[in-house]
């Protein structure tokens, strides 16, 4: 867990285990592939950050975790579904719920994760938490579609990514802020700066994820570098030196190639570092970051009002 | 659409033309994958079931539409993800949105057809309604993710068949006849006997539909004969038959070896035929019809009984 989380860690630690005790099945293949990814661990930012904006309403811990289970599962459930591959792609990695048990199960313990979160949200008798959540949802199936649609196009804009990412990470981060605070009673004049607070936030951490898939350490990041490219997927350093790399004609040929290869890989990332791609995402991210803390500017003083804005400097300055 | 719609055939075209506009997004590609199955066609028995069960309430169109829409992107998603296949096994047919764009998209287009679901449910004050589509919608995942764990396993009994087909079909049937007169101030006097209704006819509906997989005119059906027999799945006349015929041993090798020839798949429903398992799921499919019929001797007299009833008769004698 993230060191910043510590006032919230008790919680956290709780949350996971409601989740374990709700993703118990009545067959026990569904409660191994269900909790597969739970069990591996993972940041739980969505739930944190829900826990965090209830503190400013009336803060009633009960009140957050149906909604702060929600936002996990929906998150669990759009990871398992990441991992289905077409039949031409070859397997990113080991250990996921599709490499275990393949592409059909995958899609439907996703389905299972995501529809277990409905029971939760149904809980709530005001529907402007399950509103948000399904708007939210369907736009983030927009966004996943709009990221395989966008593959390999190196005609993308600026504009486009900032689309594609506001719908696959950012609108969840800000109804977790938005709607942690609603559960608790918050008003709008609270919880639409938090709301606004999460969006920015979450354009920066994506931001922020994508300049670390070319330059973090491999051991860090968990993951090999450039795994976004080896997808196609074209992200803000990609698309800004397409545009203004002095090589722009070799780097659209390299994109446009559609090969894999290492070599391949490595001059794309080279040649993106050298035309300061990184460099200009991250000042976007970090323009993110300034706007995410202009909204908690207009919050009432309260303890949590720090750690957000701590969190907003972790968020970026993060090296995994 | 089926001759016994012809009372709410109005109704339906309106509920199919409704879907098309709310299922237009800003992204051409996202409305061309999304309405693809929608305008493929369909039997409409979820939403044509809500407006019948709606006329046991104080029948208002506006008040089921939402909810008939969402029935039918929920039975979308199913379909849409059923189709989704690892990559060892070989496509089952074209035209399907995974074989047009792949394992991917169909994941996450099937997702969106979901989301969207859940944005016409949220309408309603009453939290009633979304919490029995999430309940329902836990249990059909269940049933898909168990059909995939009993392939080719002929040590099933049929008690597990009814259990699965109960979450993968019948509850939703179910639910659609409940929640149509929810929707429509139906007090539980009326909505339970019809989710009974629905419940048994669901099962009957589905017995029939793996009975015509193994006897139907392929014309009429659509589909070659014997396809759930070739991805593996045991229906009730093969569970009967692996107990019950003089040949169990010859049967329970042909269905374990896992082949796909269609020799193979000939010899085993001409098997399943000799001993009697098309009767017998033809009697229990029976049996399941008798059950839905007592439950709406239970309903009040209004004109759409008879139309339930014959719904009732139809389900089990229709050829296709």
């Amino acid at each position: 867990m993230l060191p910043l989380f510590n006032e919230i860690e008790n919680e956290i630690k709780a949350v996971e285990q409601e989740l374990k005790n709700f993703l118990q099945a009545p067959d026990p293949f569904i409660t191994e592939t269900a909790t597969h990814l739970l069990n591996a661990g993972g940041k739980r930012l969505r739930p944190a950050f829900s826990l965090l904006g209830g503190r400013y309403g009336d803060f009633d811990f009960e009140r957050v975790l149906p909604l702060a289970m929600a936002l996990e599962l929906i998150h669990m459930a759009t990871l398992v579904h990441d991992d289905v591959v077409d039949m031409s792609t070859r397997r990113r990695g080991v250990y996921t719920v599709r490499a275990l048990w393949g592409n059909r199960v995958s899609t439907h313990v996703g389905d299972y994760l995501f529809a277990k979160s409905l029971i939760l949200v149904s809980q709530y008798e005001d529907p402007f938490i399950s509103k948000v959540l399904a708007q939210t949802s369907v736009k983030m199936c927009e966004g996943e579609i709009l990221q395989i649609v966008t593959c390999y196009d190196p005609g993308q804009t600026v504009k486009d990514y900032f689309y594609r990412i506001k719908r696959k990470t950012a609108l969840l981060i800000s109804a977790s802020c938005q709607l942690g605070a609603v559960a608790c009673g918050a008003s709008a004049g609270v919880s639409e700066p938090l709301r606004r607070y999460g969006y920015h936030l979450g354009m920066a951490f994506q931001i922020t994820d994508d300049i670390l898939d070319m330059v973090a350490d491999k051991e860090l990041l968990g993951k090999p570098v450039g795994s976004d490219l080896r997808q196609g997927i074209l992200t803000l350093p990609a698309i800004y030196a397409l545009a203004h790399s002095p090589q722009k004609e070799r780097l659209f040929a390299l994109i446009s190639s559609r090969e894999q290869d290492e070599e391949k890989i490595q001059e794309v990332i080279e040649l993106i570092k050298e035309c300061g791609g990184i460099a200009f995402a991250n000042r976007v991210a970090q323009k993110f970051i300034a706007r995410a803390k202009r909204e908690l500017a207009l919050l009432p003083a309260r303890p949590v009002k720090k750690t957000f804005e701590l969190i907003a400097d972790f968020i970026h300055a993060r090296r995994f």
